[in-house]
């Protein structure tokens, strides 16, 4: 025992940062949960003792509480905030609020004592930039002043949101979804939640929205809740210091994000459960929707909308829908699912060229020249002058007595005196017709644009964008179903439920159903999908409908590839996600897989007790696996527990700092006692407190879906197959790559008989599975690319 | 090869049932889902050789839906009969419709044309049962008439529902929720979803509700609609054949259950999620919103409620609340608490004495005293003599102009006229004085009642009693609250925001918040709670008092006992259910806790190739697991698969019916070829297709918290632990016990040298954990007591 137990006590000390992660690694959630445990268990021994303790218990058991009204109330406050901002920029771009600069054309408007209701969106105090600078209204000149105005405020702000993004927050740029799913799959990406982030991406939002491009807030918006999210985790030990916590207050952040984005907590929380979390107990659904719930409210006391509404597009029809309307459902859901193939395929394609190509390296260039783009051909089309989401409540709104809007030019009947909420068919006025191609063109820009516009390095959300699409198309086919049925009652397909002066066809609903299409097919959402519909119009009534379509949307698109936008764009990242819906079609054993293969070398161990530190670092320096094998001795084989790189790393760098007489020919040992070396040797390194003594193992046979499903169950960062030859696993759809190395490691010098405690069968092996990828170019491929100048 | 290669070709076709499992048994997740996937990639590989087998791939991947549209269609259907029916028949207990017989209260009045407005429930075509046979509607001699034939009927009504259960399925009685808790996580219980039980329990539901006892439907419309499931799975063999599937199907059904039940797709789905679901995968979550979107609009088109609403309780309220209303809401939810903790420890207290006294075996008197009971303490109250969810819907509707019941008997202002729907707090007159008295004592008799009746062997629900309690005391503080603030509306408290004049107080939303408190209390549901009431009133409004209600409710409760109605019956019932929320104070390892302990006897396994059948034989006989662990020789027990009692039975029982040969020495080999054996000993017995070769194993250092986590995740049957000593696991949270076998195994006459191939510290031994209870009498505890005469 040559003088190894008065150090053994030292070491049993912790050192720091053993069990964190690195950057760009997998984390390993049982042993988060494990610690998380441990962790729990002290608290509550300790409550016992005196009171003091016990109220810190108390205070560890709310922090979780206090953390999602923490959330809840950073993510409200800064979505009004936003759309405040957004509101007021957005119509900066074509004038001014002489009264007051801060306000926007509605508020300035609305505060005015000269606006009339008919003429509700002009009054005095409210001028374009034309005739602010020139005195002129109306008139060609007029035009073109405000014209080059909007463009050139559009290419301000974008410049100013790229420019801001690409010198302070890299990571500020797209919609983040991608990025926070695999987060959330238990990736290590740093400062992707920071504060610096949220800063940027919250003014760099505001700044993109409101130049007029074709994107959304709601995307970007889940990520700067999840930011709060992490902002918060920093404040309780509890949540900062273990990674598998800090994971359940994210997913809860996600749904207060959509909650914040939609006004819908309820599909806020089924987003956060279908669409981006990993993992998501019980106790974290209860608290999502709490954090939800505040995020909401405090959104509606912030009231930008000002008409007191949760939701982002308020709607109210007054008729049924009819079984053979089913019929242009089902169609919008078709042409969701095709949109859905064509904008995924299209858009990573242009971003794979982006990564590829010189493009990426003027990113700058890139969001001037498209929001130019964007801008000119905007303006001269009233439909996609106006902000997008404008355009969808419009779209959306059945036409009522008062509405003033062009689409709703409808030929009235002089005779009738109806009351307002009951207006029957009627045919369409010379503004309806009008209307409609231009929303056939804005459809068209819309769908080029948004496939260039997706993926810039500015925030940019998908939702909106799908949406507006969707919404066109449905409202085209809306009117086009009304005129029919109002022109044809005697039609079959129109003589059951339509008669003559009826309210049959509602042309907003037909909208509704078409965003919904669209937007199921691009993301592949279903019920979390439905049910943010279904908050947006509060009855149940029209489920039907947008059910109909969203299960045709996902179907089609479904058929022409699995993967949605998030999965294509994670895949086309190269990000370490294990997706739940891969399926198996041949029959893989683990054995198949697992590496080092028949030509590898061998599998880079270690010994338990008669490996020096040199050795050891050697190893370090020669390969780059996250972990190794301990066994009992090279001959052997005989597994006893699983070492980390890092801890490995780290321990040996404290050892030779710290502990003296701990030089390159030390002994390391994992066994619990020291092994015994002559008394001239040096003194023997003690790590066995950083051995993982229950490493998870899979027996070779066992079905590749089990390890699988094992591996995303349980969060494995790693799996040991036992076997008779020492091999390492290897499984490309898992990110998986591990060393290579050659040969069966075969039990040399023993003979295979049968029955014997010596035949190979019988033997256990050990191989090793990762999660982590490492391109044979040996650059991290997880670090988004720099942003180049 | 001794003529072994001939007949393995014949034991490599399957036998029959192998691979199924025994009733009251625990299911292996992991190996139903790997036989899915093999079942897939079986179709999906033929597909491509012909249309037909293209056509059966197609029609194999809708299957899913067809299941989910049938149990949609039928439960809705099933849920529609069962409302029609309990109307009619609540109603025959007072009296009969003369114009048709069939028809319930309503129903009759509505269709005589001498109905006025105002006297709506009076016609002449409906007769009291006194006025029918005495002639005279009034009087003292009429009264007690009404009275008696009022019990006589409740008394047929519950003998001929306790009959049929007793007679034909005794698997109909109770809620059936904790019972389909316990087979969605695993568990095997024959007949309890079947056809038989279907009926037997829809008949006897409506008997019991109509019977007028203090229960509800809610709870057994789930059993029904799980019924319904299990019977369309029957159908296609890719479900009836696959028990990991079938409890997929079944979770929807449980969806759709709630969503008939209440009205409420969304609130059931989550219902199913929350509350009753074990393995609950993204497309289950999809197929059962489309279960419960189906069911419910089945059940609208039914109409049974004659007013076209989804929903049991339509509710529509004029007035927001108030801030300062949170003080009373939340002492609701105090209240909701305290009753939930109440009737727990009561009702199960009167259960176990049930199961352990005489009077379990007097189950038909049980039901008729206490129905007797019931019956003659309802009738006198007119709040109780009604059915119980009238009375729910009662008390949650605020008080219209229209409105002409006792409790809205306010004293209106002559001189007000304004809108039916903003009526302004008015004091409260006689009537309600009188309906407050009469409240309060219906309040005290459902308390009572309901522990008694929870249990006895009819299908009774909790969710209708329980929400009858609490509304009934939130209408009490409701009115409290209202008049107080009606005639102090100086006090500070209310200075702020009940001006006179206004309508500040809303009593029945008071009633509502009450009855989520007090089913949060009993049940324990949080957001699936909260959704179900949101999905009654449909606006986000007022889901902050339902919500503050709820979490109050639930840790109040929680303070005194983690467990919900539901775990308390599973526990009390002794089924294998092991709880998510359990969890571990004391640091245990799995080496801690695995069986055989130190002075049990030794592991019960079998060896590759030198068991003979009469062995094998001998084994099962005298030991009473559920599997056995196959290692390589006694000596070395190293291990290499996993082999089931069912399926070596199975084998054996086979082998010796149709394979010559095959006799009592035959030797039993688990190993690929054959073993040598002299020509002249008996033809060997190859089992390898049983064997499991991809054994779960952990180490014996792994946590227990981890362990039991792993067979939560992944729904293992067993796990075996493997360590220097052949042990076996013994867990008693996880219902686990197996054989006891005295010693330590050790590795005899080797020496135990450190670094040797033979150091028995590396040897991989195993040890088994199994989710099943056999307790100390040999008494299978799962089977519900038989039904005593």
């Amino acid at each position: 025992m040559n003088g190894a137990g008065n150090l053994m006590d030292f070491l049993d000390e912790p050192f720091p940062d053993v069990g964190t992660y690195e950057d760009f690694h997998t984390i390993d959630w049982l042993r988060e949960k494990s610690r998380d445990t441990d962790r729990h268990r002290k608290i509550t021994s300790k409550s016992k003792e005196s009171i003091w303790e016990l109220i810190k218990s108390l205070l560890d058991a709310w922090s979780g509480w206090v953390v999602m009204l923490l959330i809840g109330l950073l993510s409200g406050t800064l979505a009004g905030v936003i759309d405040l901002a957004v509101d007021w920029m957005t119509d900066l771009k074509e004038g001014v609020c002489l009264s007051a600069f801060w306000y926007s054309h509605e508020q300035c408007c609305w505060t005015s004592n000269e606006t009339t209701f008919d003429d509700r969106d002009k009054c005095p105090q409210w001028q374009k930039w034309a005739e602010l600078m020139t005195g002129h209204a109306e008139g060609g000149g007029a035009y073109v002043l405000n014209y080059f105005l909007y463009v050139l405020w559009a290419l301000l702000f974008s410049f100013l949101a790229v420019s801001l993004v690409r010198v302070f927050a890299p990571y500020a740029c797209g919609s983040g979804i991608p990025e926070i799913k695999t987060i959330l799959s238990g990736f290590i990406i740093r400062g992707y939640l920071g504060k610096w982030t949220l800063l940027i991406k919250t003014v760099t939002l505001v700044l993109a929205v409101s130049s007029g491009l074709s994107l959304g807030k709601e995307g970007p918006l889940v990520h700067v809740a999840c930011c709060c999210g992490n902002l918060f985790c920093s404040l309780f030990s509890k949540y900062s210091k273990n990674e598998g916590k800090r994971r359940e207050v994210l997913s809860a952040a996600a749904a207060a994000g959509v909650s914040v984005a939609f006004g819908a907590p309820i599909g806020g929380v089924l987003f956060s459960l279908e669409e981006v979390s990993y993992y998501f107990p019980l106790k974290t659904l209860w608290r999502s929707f709490f954090a939800a719930l505040v995020a909401a409210f405090t959104l509606r006391s912030i009231n930008p909308f000002g008409n007191s509404r949760l939701v982002l597009f308020y709607v109210e029809y007054h008729t049924p829908w009819y079984m053979a309307e089913l019929v242009p459902f089902i169609l919008l859901g078709v042409f969701g699912g095709l949109w859905g193939t064509l904008f995924i395929r299209a858009n990573i394609a242009w971003c794979r060229r982006r990564k590829t190509t010189q493009l990426g390296k003027y990113p700058v260039l890139e969001v001037i020249a498209v929001t130019g783009i964007t801008a000119v051909l905007a303006y001269p089309n009233p439909y996609t002058r106006r902000s997008t989401s404008e355009l969808i409540s419009e779209l959306f709104n059945d036409c009522g007595a008062l509405e003033s809007s062009q689409l709703c030019d409808y030929i009235n009947n002089p005779n009738m005196s109806r009351p307002v909420d009951d207006i029957p068919d009627r045919p369409a006025g010379p503004g309806v017709y009008n209307a409609l191609w231009q929303l056939a063109l804005a459809l068209v820009f819309k769908i080029v644009i948004t496939i260039f516009t997706f993926g810039m390095k500015i925030p940019s959300g998908l939702f909106i964008p799908s949406m507006a699409v969707g919404a066109i198309a449905g409202r085209i086919v809306g009117i086009a179903v009304e005129q029919m049925a109002y022109h044809h009652h005697d039609w079959i397909i129109f003589k059951n439920w339509c008669r003559p002066g009826a309210d049959c066809v509602t042309p907003g609903l037909y909208a509704m159903v078409g965003a919904a299409a669209c937007l199921g097919g691009v993301t592949r959402m279903t019920v979390s999908l439905v049910v943010i519909m279904f908050e947006l119009t509060g009855g149940l009534e029209y489920i039907v409908p947008l059910m109909a379509a969203a299960v045709t949307s996902k179907w089609v698109a479904d058929a022409f590839g699995k993967e949605g936008i998030y999965e294509s764009h994670i895949q086309l990242n190269g990000y370490p996600y294990l997706d739940v819906r891969d399926e198996f079609t041949h029959r893989t054993l683990a054995t198949d897989v697992m590496r080092p293969r028949r030509n590898d070398p061998t599998l880079a161990v270690l010994t338990q007790d008669s490996t020096t530190v040199e050795d050891v670092e050697t190893l370090i320096k020669d390969t780059d696996y996250n972990g190794f094998p301990v066994v009992v001795s090279r001959e052997s084989e005989r597994l006893i527990g699983f070492v980390q790189r890092r801890d490995l790393t780290l321990a040996i760098k404290n050892a030779r700092q710290k502990q003296d007489g701990v030089v390159s020919s030390s002994v390391v040992y994992f066994t619990e006692d020291a092994p015994q070396l002559p008394a001239s040797n040096p003194q023997p390194l003690k790590l066995r407190r950083i051995l993982n003594l229950s490493p998870f193992t899979v027996t070779d046979h066992t079905p590749m879906e089990t390890v699988v499903d094992i591996f995303r169950k349980l969060g494995l960062r790693q799996c040991l197959v036992t076997r008779i030859r020492l091999k390492k696993l290897k499984f490309t759809s898992l990110c998986v790559c591990v060393q290579a190395s050659p040969g069966h490691h075969h039990q040399e010098g023993r003979p295979a008989s049968h029955g014997s405690d010596d035949e190979p069968g019988s033997r256990v092996h050990h191989v090793q599975l990762e999660r982590r990828v490492l391109p044979p170019d040996g650059v991290n491929r997880y670090r988004p690319s720099p942003p180049s100048s």
